[in-house]
């Protein structure tokens, strides 16, 4: 397990237009291997209008375009790709869908966001993706060179459970596609991006797709990556940008070692 | 279940004479009542210098003068006192205690610090509560006019399982006796308060001692109360003083309403 690595969160905007997305994820994914980065992030539905219309004609089964285009950038790179999310198609139903990539082009593992965006906040955001989607029913987690890392997508952050079992599988790494809004974006992101690395004292990345002012669905941005000891390592704004940051696993160990938090748990009281 | 009501953290200084420091707590919830706080509390070992020298020559049993010196003061001002905490006697161990009363005075409850601050962090704080200390091994909820409520003490809320434990229990509110030094204050204090509040949807109040520069241990102080939202609606500095925060059991429910996680979680997943 290599003690340092570099983590590239690609803040693209996502289009309507298909092959521009692709266009858009290759430049930036290009840009974060340039710049050292040995795992590489897309934002959720990057290739897809963020919106229930949207889903189901964009949507592609596993061997699609655009699995097939994300596995070639990580080959072509030489990096691990966490294509952000998708429309996944399978039996009639669409998923919201993570593909992860080894840099050989192989896939790794799939994860299908398991809760479901249905919020309806007074005053803010209304969004009810189970209007379109079906919900996956598995943890996802893959192994890599550094290391094992968890891949969940935006919603599931609120489910601080889902977070702790994942750290005990073994994760070093969280990396989360989202696109949070402008109502929860400015309340809760970076709150519950750090509170999970904290908490499970991991690394975690989060990339969102930059904001744009002329979709309907309006992406907060500020992709970021949080270490072990809560703080931020790497933040965006909400323009279109590459963010960067350092993967440590020793200082991760040392978090570990002073605040022993995973061998002082008492699962006989909780 | 009234819907509104005022919680107050009495962020006072801890004292090596017993008596003085009674006397300052009676002063401090006092001043909570008067300011119309329903539940009061003070700070984590606030009859004793927090020092493992100390914890056992301070210690008392159940029916101790300090325990009834709490009740008293309960039932004086006619407040829900959770009476921070204090090293607690039994059966020659010595447990880091949180007693809880009624407003009539009776005992509704009492929480032993289930997992104790055993944490070297270098350059920063060292402290191994366990050389002199014995866990408690319970959740702590005691039933109030206004629902139920948890405690919980200080180094408790690094393990975020016993929270969401305890909201499933369906407690509203988390008090939280609490000594936070400089290392891990600023670094984490806020952000787990804010977090366990958003995660499980409830109000979160957290009692420090104030600062003390003379004193070997240097609480952080900012004492804080967190609304479900994850917002701070109260806060002190590092000074004595004590902190009112409003809790609202309708806009509780209009937050678990509005982004409806607790119905949406997938307990067959983690």
């Amino acid at each position: 397990m290599s003690a340092k690595y570099k983590i590239a969160l690609c803040q693209m905007r996502s289009s309507a237009d298909k092959d521009e997305s692709m266009e858009r994820a290759a430049r930036y994914a290009s840009d974060a291997a340039k710049g050292g980065a040995a795992i590489v992030s897309l934002p959720e539905m990057w290739n897809c209008p963020y919106d229930n219309a949207h889903f189901r004609a964009y949507a592609e089964e596993e061997g699609g375009p655009t699995v097939r285009f994300m596995s070639d950038l990580a080959k072509t790179n030489g990096v691990y790709l966490v294509g952000g999310s998708i429309p996944e198609f399978e039996a009639d139903r669409v998923y919201n869908t993570a593909f992860v990539f080894a840099p050989d082009g192989r896939l790794l593992a799939k994860h299908r966001k398991v809760h479901l965006f249905d919020a309806d906040i007074a005053g803010g955001v209304r969004f009810k993706e189970s209007e379109t989607l079906s919900p996956g029913s598995s943890l996802t987690t893959a192994d890599t060179e550094f290391g094992k890392i968890g891949v969940a997508i935006c919603y599931d952050i609120r489910f601080s459970k889902m977070f702790s079992a994942m750290a005990d599988l073994g994760i070093h790494l969280l990396v989360l596609p989202a696109a949070f809004n402008m109502t929860t974006g400015p309340a809760h992101w970076e709150l519950l991006l750090r509170a999970r690395a904290l908490d499970n004292q991991i690394y975690a990345a989060a990339c969102s797709p930059a904001r744009d002012l002329a979709a309907k669905y309006r992406a907060y941005g500020h992709s970021l990556i949080v270490n072990p000891w809560g703080e931020l390592c790497g933040a965006a704004a909400s323009d279109e940008t590459v963010v960067f940051g350092d993967i440590d696993i020793d200082f991760m160990e040392r978090v570990r070692g002073e605040i022993p938090i995973r061998t002082q748990r008492r699962d006989d009281v909780y």
